[in-house]
């Protein structure tokens, strides 16, 4: 990599995952839509001919007009080769397969457990960690031995203990996790600042916050427009729309769109306590004891969410399959328009081209209190200058601090378990979760079930 | 006070809830056992008459031959008198009435949360625990007035959060709190070595164990018997008995008291997680999940102890009345018997005739990691030379260190609920209790139906 | 205070030291160069007359064609009038007379003591502090009661103690000190990359860099530009000009000005320890033990800086006088230039209106580690829409460490010395400081002769 | 090893260092006196000479009448055969030999640095803890591969580092290290008490103490007797005694002993900082700046103790040498007297046949605040059923914490520049030392002239 004339040039990323739909479109689309930043992609994937295509569409964004920034794509077939000399390493992964992710969203359900995402806390959440850690430990590994100067941006769930694992095998590594949730809050508020005050036009850069918590579980504690205390307004906020919901203008309804929400998750909590949860009310409701927000469809409809099947994941995959065939064989075209992620912002602030505070999951060195050293949270980082340190979050009160630290503990016990391969250690995690709230011997039967559905990824355990 | 030959004499003691039954009289029969102190009890009680009835049976027992230690008895009517002088306080008082008992006890029942004590945590531990507040906050501001060097003993619950309000409204005080618990434990290891290991005739003081954790769920991760480990001739004898249970020669039936049980909990608690739980199964489930071993009344005879209901509280209080009143009429003999408490012997090292270690609720100082800075918690101390100071414990593993911090983070926002007399905290602090797992509309009913049961008892609070 | 499209109007800031002539100037300058703030000052200052001499000055700047910064002055006579309504108080004062600051720096030099300024650190700043601590307090008292929401900024030394002494006194304080050391290390960063690398025309903004430390003795532990590690340069810049020393072009030379220097003690230090201190010579000197570079003018001479006459002080003074004389007088035209300082940047970033990283002094809360919390450090801080936030620094090397956490906790005992008056606790301070390596006894004669010069400043310590 | 009957049989123990004089012989005579206790010792030591003779010497106690517990001795050529199957590892080592101490005591006094002792800290203490180092690491890993589950007692200076080594290659060891003069200081207030109050015949277990600090430099913050504060008088005793000092009854005067003093540097640092410092004042003298107690020979006998010259030392290993020839060859007889030292009552309480509480070199884990976790501090501990744990000290004011905290991280950068075998590290902790007050050019010649010195015990160092 080189800089010259405030330009990046040669940069490496290497993308495992790199067959991805989502995460690696928006990308490609961002990258090509930056002009600061040049250089190669190195796709590698368990499904090579994925990267391949992808592949082609990446390198086919040279020939487009709108394209500034200049970059090649190239599949490869080894960890090695995608990492060796790469400034950056990029993951987004899917572990196991939507049969392995049937298993962690709906056997759960048969039990009475609902979960409307499944892939981070709660029994799917479990489930995914302990088939997702060992991948991270083998990457890790190879990281340390490829590419241990490159900066690793994580975007795998479930995310806290993707990072957590990266750190715990090469503690030397520089990695963090990027997740969109926090801006929708922010998009939220700057919504806000229009319905109720009349300012329209504002963007989420507009809306100064600080953020604390873990990934999905994300607060704000403290949000200023022109340092304006945004708290009251929220509340009135709140009260206006409590009863119904409210969604931002142009986005699709919660009921015709797994991925949207009318809020109410997010207003009851600030009721309950007073804070500004940042996640999707899908995610949030997760994180809260079984009956609150997640007892049966019945209540989540009430609450104006929606769970996310994975035939849902199925048809979206079919969709985006059926798009990239047609891509590549010319019969749409690849949309040059910008994700609203911020991972080529970020690289452009780690090469030393810009600088950047958002938020950022981290491994904790100061930045929250009452959080033990080490266990990844979420918070406000400065990226600059190729620097990278969180800044200073503060506190929970005891009441959110009790919420938080519950998941933040189980995280911990779940790796543990994962890397000691101890089926007891994890089913006391199991059962630990606020979503598990049904008779022990029910726990023990479904806790068994979900094991024994992903086993062909849990090498070395004996059962 | 005076220490002459290796006597300590012409102590004041104040006694705070001094018409007590149980602790003030084994107190007394513990006091005229020693030789070594003697000198004033003050008995302050809100039943000045009970008061009296105590001082009449205590300066009775300097006529029987078996008294050692000559003390005086003085029933007085104010915290002032009681406090002023003192180079000891105890306290053992019973915030309210069997009425605002039974409430705690048994109103949740009806929404089907059983309780086998109330008095710690759960829906009746928090209620009780606002109630208690205001009366340490006024104990604390005494002490500082009339007796700020005093030691200050005590044995009301919630144990951790009567002695976390005393450091908080007055931080220079030398309070700890003192139960029994504990003891228990030993007794049953030293049972153990009888039955496994054929060593028979130890005692609880043979038993070298290592205690951390917060009061009436402590746990013991290390146990020694003349150095050797005891943790795996403890698998072997949980093994043994896991199904019938074990209770000591000579102890009453579980199905006869509610104070004892066949310690099939802690057996369980053992297997799951490794660590011998230290205290009565009645308490130690109630810090567990609802449905864990306190779904309902048929699971908790299958586990094997007893829900402990007020009626019987209130036949135990008629039964000492009686037992007092026979007394000072002449009719029985007050018993002189070892209470085997360890208040005197506390006393003793504190005033600095002797040394001793034992089981203490003190805020953390450092003796556990992981544990906020002032939480009070169990473990070890050392008393010796008029000093007391904790014994460094360590750390839980991750699983139990999640289900102790809930208790720990929920007590200081019942603390902080007192204080403020605010009610949306302590309701916030009431369904994050891991008993309550109750839907939410159903918590909130509950919840404001015993506060208003024990209102007389929140003075300030806005209803 | 009021924002209306994007300007900050009628702020109101209380300047304490407002008869000042750097600072306030300084400050005066950039107000009216910034077109997005208006306002009023209230000028606050134990010599009135000179206050209103500033008052003068300030108000005629509303004449001048350049002002873009709207902002009327007004001398008061009270701390309450000067700080009720504020939303900014801006301190910096002069603890005493010159003819103190002349004990400070001048009765150690008979003892074989030389300090090369004397407000921080050594014999002088511990006597500065021990008079300037009593004067914070009532500060602290009258912020309390007349502005406590106001953001205060600090200017006066030393720096460290006089933040720390705001928030012991009031702990709800928004303070933070300001000092533009570090900017000078990064001018010559800047001017490194054009003497190494051929790259001119950077300015200090350019040269990203991590601060850690105390004031005046803080560290760069990673510098940046483009995202290139600095170090190397740097360690090459050093090598080059160890000997001779460099000094910024166009700078005045060492030798004719006090308060430039070559350094050469900074290229020292970077020798023995591998970070780059980012204070000026003649403040890191007094830091480091007697005999390394302050042993006497002779070695001052070698390292190539200046010790601090007072009489340089006084002759300022005199100069600066006569110059706000002939403003008035209109013989002369007040220059309106920015300063190069950052404060009104800073009011910009704390009303809402910009974003700005810079080093910032505040209590510790998590941002180093090894530092007590609550002791103020130097760190960088992230000021947006109304928030400050300092951001995690990290920690020092054992050695560096061992150097800073002398000072800190040196400081703390200051603290207290002042608070309770202590004559012996100011004492153990003063003999652990690494410039006091004398005798005992000739320290104490000193020390007590440095404390008879001051006795006036220091109402109620018993002699 | 068995415990049967309140007795250990069959103990192993390795003691490295096993042909030592002095600490050896102390420990044989105490194992022949306890009558609980038997086994075997395996002497190794680089001496297998001297090794050998103690075998013999240890060996021939078991036909003495006095001798209560048996034990055999056998001199043993490698770590290996001395570790295999330890219960216990004891080490007492001399880190090369005689010259290199001459080396380390004498050589800074041509440079005007005087050192009382010379092996913990200072210029001596820094150079023997570099040849010590290495030493430690190996003893570390051969434990780790031979007895790691075995207790560890360390009597080798420095202490601290010797104690912090082991822990830092074998985090799991179960290493402390001991240390006799704390004991010296109760001896010292058991004196008072019979010097001020007239009680005699106490003993320092009568004493009780807060012991807090590191090694060599301990401070009591706490001291009763019988529950009553011993600081009152205390003050009166050092008031008493502080210009002609005060000497045990019994012992020699320290003008005719090294090892003695009168106490005179110990008053004068209660004076000063008002806690009681627990060493013997030749100890306590190094920690302090130059100038206060070593500045030169005149001034030490103005503080009544004296320096420790190496042919001192080689006098007294002279005698031991003949004192051993003539016991072997039964000219005299060994003798069976107890040593005051608490080794055997601390196996004794590890073996679980005893309760112990006293002074332990233990890694920092809750027991100090304000102390980096890991370093090696010294506290009281509970020896209790086979468990050491150190009890809560608390911490020091900010004036003794600072005179320690320089020593805790010089400590650490001995450590580090040990183990990377870095020059340049080693002299910054070199002239970090409170004793190096001279000139850095001279600073830098006399560390030059030690290293090389001593540069056959660093290999590895490049020069």
């Amino acid at each position: 990599m080189k800089i010259r004339e405030n330009k990046a040039h040669k940069l490496n990323i290497a993308y495992l995952g790199g067959g991805s739909r989502g995460w690696a479109w928006r990308l490609m689309a961002d990258l090509a839509l930056e002009e600061s930043l040049s250089g190669m992609v190195r796709l590698y994937d368990l499904d090579f001919a994925a990267a391949q295509e992808n592949e082609a569409i990446g390198n086919s964004l040279l020939q487009r007009p709108e394209t500034k920034g200049k970059w090649r794509y190239q599949a490869v077939t080894s960890l090695k080769e995608a990492l060796s000399g790469a400034d950056f390493v990029i993951i987004s992964i899917l572990p196991g397969t939507f049969q392995e992710m049937a298993s962690d969203v709906h056997t759960p359900e048969e039990y009475g457990i609902y979960q409307s995402v499944g892939d981070t806390v709660g029994p799917g959440g479990l489930m995914r960690a302990l088939r997702t850690i060992p991948i991270y430990v083998d990457f890790a590994e190879k990281i340390r031995a490829y590419s241990p100067k490159a900066w690793v941006i994580n975007y795998t769930n479930p995310m806290s203990l993707c990072t957590r694992t990266l750190y715990e095998v090469f503690p030397g590594i520089k990695a963090f996790g990027c997740c969109h949730e926090v801006f929708h809050t922010q998009d939220l508020l700057a919504a806000m600042l229009a319905d109720i005050a009349g300012i329209k036009g504002l963007t989420r850069n507009d809306i100064k916050i600080n953020v604390l918590g873990i990934n999905h579980f994300t607060w704000i504690n403290q949000a200023t427009y022109q340092g304006t205390d945004l708290f009251p307004m929220y509340r009135a906020f709140v009260d206006k729309y409590y009863t119904e919901g409210f969604q931002l203008a142009g986005e699709a309804n919660w009921q015709d769109d797994v991925f949207r929400c009318a809020n109410r998750v997010k207003f009851d909590l600030f009721k309950k306590y007073g804070l500004i949860a940042a996640a999707g009310d899908r995610h949030l409701a997760e994180f809260m004891p079984a009956k609150m927000y997640l007892k049966d469809p019945a209540t989540v409809e009430q609450w104006r969410f929606q769970l996310t099947p994975v035939r849902f994941r199925i048809k979206q995959k079919e969709d985006n399959d059926r798009f990239r065939s047609r891509v590549i064989a010319g019969e749409e075209q690849f949309p040059l328009t910008p994700s609203g992620e911020e991972g080529v912002r970020q690289i452009k602030a780690l090469v030393g081209l810009d600088d950047l505070v958002t938020n950022i999951n981290l491994p904790n060195q100061g930045q929250m209190e009452g959080v033990p050293a080490g266990a990844v949270i979420e918070t406000n980082a400065l990226l600059t200058g190729g620097q990278l340190r969180p800044v200073v979050a503060g506190a929970f009160p005891s009441d959110v601090q009790n919420l938080t630290i519950r998941h933040i503990y189980n995280q911990e016990t779940i790796l543990q378990a994962a890397l000691k391969k101890d089926v007891n250690l994890a089913f006391r995690a199991f059962i630990n979760d606020p979503l598990v709230q049904i008779d022990p011997q029910q726990a023990e039967a479904l806790f068994t079930r979900m094991l024994e559905n992903i086993k062909e990824y849990l090498p070395g355990w004996v059962n």
